[in-house]
């Protein structure tokens, strides 16, 4: 039993919080966690752990003041909109011991747009942010995300985040980027668990990950090489592919390193 | 900023802790942790926290030790094969300062389809478990799942641990069911803010959620109610109905309560 610290150069790390009910009460599959962790992982800052959590104002506060000095970065999704449940932005202003305010450049973006006053009041409920906080563009023209520190605070619904995501495509300082290639083989996994556990050893810099999978009535396992190296990467996938062929069967599906 | 204890009666909680560097990279998407709140909570067990944690001793050791105070039951998905880089067992083990033994029932089960040795040692490292812990079935004869204390440790792959939960049906203790009820509003959700935050003062036992999407080129609110009640449910969604027609829409897709 031993960690493999994949990572040789500069390494980055990111917690994500989902933020809400509805993924916890199972009424709303989550998929803001596969895109943010595909997208930072791209340019990167690699995603370690990730959290989610009801809509309950101690445990966002608890949460984020546990996870913000543990991580480079924590990204929130979700409670940032008009209604009484968006409590994001106050419980981060909680965190940070801070006050929450109306960001006037906010405000008056909200504004633009008449309402009936209380529809208005709901509606500026989304320019309180906490004081100090930088806005983060939403293209959408939706409700606007921030940062405080080394959190970012974005929508929920999967495009808006998304498209707050790309905008910080250019603020995010990177690390190495971590890569990977795979190849899979039409065995159960113990038939190579003794060779693979070998070839692990030898390469402590690779996280070798071994999935197995029943697909058109073949059982098999896809083995996922990843790593900050990408010739060392190359190496390793090379002998995982010799421990297949030993094994009796042929090595498919052999993916170059992305 | 409150919080609203639907609870009113007899509250389970869980956590869910997905152990596994493939959803982290986002190389897969998991559904895991839908299926678990969804089969938990018609038991009246509530899911309130989700981890997704790296194949790291140390994380996945520390975590358990957290969460397993904290909630009345955890479910672990993920690490319980035959390869080097399935280590959930010796981390519960570790966990619970208890010695990972190999159990004789399993080992019987693995001995009973012939291997060549090495292909036999892999095999049965599944079955070791930490000392003490209780076999969880598992109907699709793959790897076993165990119980230590009140850590369900299961599969990651979700046919099998979907099999596997299905065996924990009565076994698990049972708590108030929250139930939910839905309508929709084709408006915007700060069109309703101010009269939802007010029904929401009015039921502090029930959760309403406000869920804005963009659907077939128009703008729309789930309203979403939770709560242990079911009378106290449909009343509180009279209100919310009243509401939309106030705000000028007719309620839609209104459920009854589930």
């Amino acid at each position: 039993m031993q960690e493999h610290d994949i990572s040789t150069g500069r390494r980055i790390t990111a917690c994500v919080l989902i933020i809400g009910n509805e993924i916890l009460s199972g009424r709303t599959q989550d998929t803001n966690l596969n895109h943010l962790a595909k997208t930072l992982g791209a340019w990167g800052i690699q995603v370690t752990e990730a959290r989610t959590i009801p809509d309950i104002p101690e445990t966002i506060i608890t949460t984020v003041n546990e996870v913000r000095v543990r991580f480079d970065y924590v990204f929130t999704t979700g409670g940032i909109g008009p209604t009484h449940d968006d409590i994001t932005a106050e419980c981060i202003a909680e965190a940070f011991d801070t006050a929450l305010v109306q960001s006037e450049d906010i405000a008056e973006r909200i504004r633009v747009r008449p309402a009936p006053e209380d529809v208005m009041a709901a509606r500026l409920r989304m320019a309180r942010i906490p004081q100090g906080a930088e806005l983060i563009d939403n293209p959408t023209g939706g409700p606007q995300g921030f940062r405080m520190d080394n959190v970012f605070v974005m929508a929920g619904i999967p495009l808006v985040m998304q498209a707050m995501l790309s905008s910080l495509e250019h603020v995010l300082e990177r690390g190495d980027i971590v890569r990977s290639c795979s190849v899979t083989a039409h065995l159960g996994e113990s038939q190579i668990a003794d060779a693979l556990g070998a070839i692990q050893r030898r390469y402590p810099s690779v996280d070798i990950g071994s999935y197995p999978f029943f697909r058109n009535d073949r059982y098999g396992t896809s083995l996922v090489l990843r790593g900050t190296d990408a010739n060392v990467l190359l190496d390793a996938q090379e002998e995982v592919k010799k421990a297949i062929t030993a094994a009796g069967v042929e090595p498919e599906d052999v993916t170059g390193v992305e």
